[in-house]
């Protein structure tokens, strides 16, 4: 598969039951991504044999710790490994902050590999990273304090030349990569060949959305539209509804329910809050309003597409 | 036992082959003190089943990442859990430069709990706890860095009264809690018993000396001469005594002549380079100079008194 995630937490803030904090790898083009990194995600990296060393950009969705505390030791050992690329960091200017009096308290060390830092800001989503086969956008949620969602997206690849069109129409090969673009053949008497007799429509592009941490929302149902995959927080089970919502936190239900509006291919829940030890509620609740549900659980591998 | 230590993370900075950085439990009067708190410490106190709320003072010795990076999370999780008892803390103040910034990013939130700061200078020795039972002490070690170690010692207890002295010499009772701090007896007549024919000497006071980072240095000598235990760092082995000098680091070798001079009674060692996946090495080479030499393996509790 060229494009899947990977669990390496999914529980809230207090650790509980063996269960880690918040990170996720999205393994996309060849390229992994992290994103958030709660304490001990290098010892899960590790568990699970991705190597750091191919991890080249990291996304921070927000300022509570449970999200971050495990990117400067992870920063730390990229760079007692000798690691020279450069590494880009998606955050929150906060997360700068820290890594100044960090650098100032260790006595003016610096990494010694480049770190590009890309601030955050979660007012509007905007395209965050883009290449010719892929973007990232983030998401703004509705949280106790500003926080973003990714959404990793694969363009739309080219259409498909029926081969048998090219001898047909003498179709030269300079003009093939115009037409799988989307461009008509004109034929030497003049006459225009519609590029859909051509062509075929490629595969339709896939995408994954991360939505963690948020109130129910539906502000956010516009970008997360079709997502094949969706990660949607569920910090709690319905009873706990008016809690949720005071803590800028979902319900499984609510999960369900913006899974079920937007649309998407399948929803993965997590963000367990530390009161739960049995997750089976959680997919039960869930399942009643969108069927295709899974848990979140440490290891466990999603593939997108 | 009422005096013990566990190895909750012995690595040095870069995780490695499972190995946690470093984090101890000390037991003491039932009490637990958290020494230096790595990434994931809070995840390895669930594993080897040590509480939480038990933990009412947290000493930091510097300020690498490795030593206390899990100091933020294990907070926050400590409030998560409704704490409302006091926690001590003593560390360097850039500590406390993290804590105010962490407050201010987060959203101005403060622990739910007191939280007494005691600022570690590493200029010189001195008390930095002391109950009529026992003293904890810093130990100034040699580092990149200001870096101190911590002594935990037990106060010599009172004497031993010998039961039969009371009967033949009609010492009234309030006069025997005297006589265990080393006072005489005045009989009626004006003679005097000297205490050493009243009372057998108590068993000598035990203490645990913890050395995490340093180089070679005689300088600790004094403070940590006749200690019951010993932890000292050895990240390499002696054939890279260049590099550990340059960075602030002992060997294995080097280690054990520190606890050979300081006429410890057991040696632990600790604080691996990544570089090592075998251990054994460690071992051998200590126990050349100084025999009872263990390793800090994870999980490992050792008995002090």
């Amino acid at each position: 598969m060229s494009f899947s995630l990977t669990i390496l937490g999914a529980n809230s803030a207090q650790p509980a039951y063996g269960r880690h904090p918040t990170a996720q790898i999205i393994s996309l083009k060849n390229r992994n991504f992290l994103v958030d990194c709660g304490e001990g995600t290098q010892i899960q990296l590790s568990k699970y044999h991705i190597k750091r060393s191919k991890i080249d950009h990291i996304f921070i969705s927000h300022l509570h710790g449970d999200h971050f505390w495990g990117l400067f030791p992870l920063l730390d050992s990229m760079m007692l490994a000798g690691r020279k690329k450069t590494l880009h960091l998606y955050a929150p200017a906060g997360i700068w902050e820290f890594k100044k009096l960090y650098r100032q308290l260790s006595g003016n060390f610096d990494y010694t590999y480049p770190i590009v830092f890309h601030e955050l800001h979660a007012d509007e989503s905007r395209i965050i990273l883009e290449t010719d086969a892929y973007t990232v956008s983030t998401i703004i949620l509705e949280h106790r304090m500003p926080c973003t969602g990714f959404l990793f997206q694969e363009k739309p690849a080219d259409r498909k030349m029926i081969g048998t069109k090219i001898e047909a129409y003498q179709i030269p090969y300079t003009q093939i990569p115009g037409i799988k673009k989307g461009a008509n053949f004109t034929l030497p008497n003049g006459t225009i060949i519609p590029n859909n007799e051509l062509t075929l429509p490629p595969p339709a592009p896939v995408s994954y959305a991360y939505c963690s941490d948020t109130a129910y929302t539906e502000s956010i149902l516009p970008i997360i539209q079709n997502a094949t995959l969706l990660y949607h927080e569920a910090t709690y089970l319905e009873d706990m509804k008016s809690v949720a919502k005071e803590r800028g936190h979902a319900t499984a239900k609510e999960a369900a329910t913006i899974a079920q509006k937007a649309n998407v291919g399948q929803l993965i829940i997590g963000h367990f809050s530390a009161r739960y030890h049995d997750l089976t509620p959680f997919l039960q609740e869930a399942q009643t309003i969108f069927a295709n549900t899974a848990l979140a659980e440490e290891g466990t591998v999603f593939e997108v597409g």
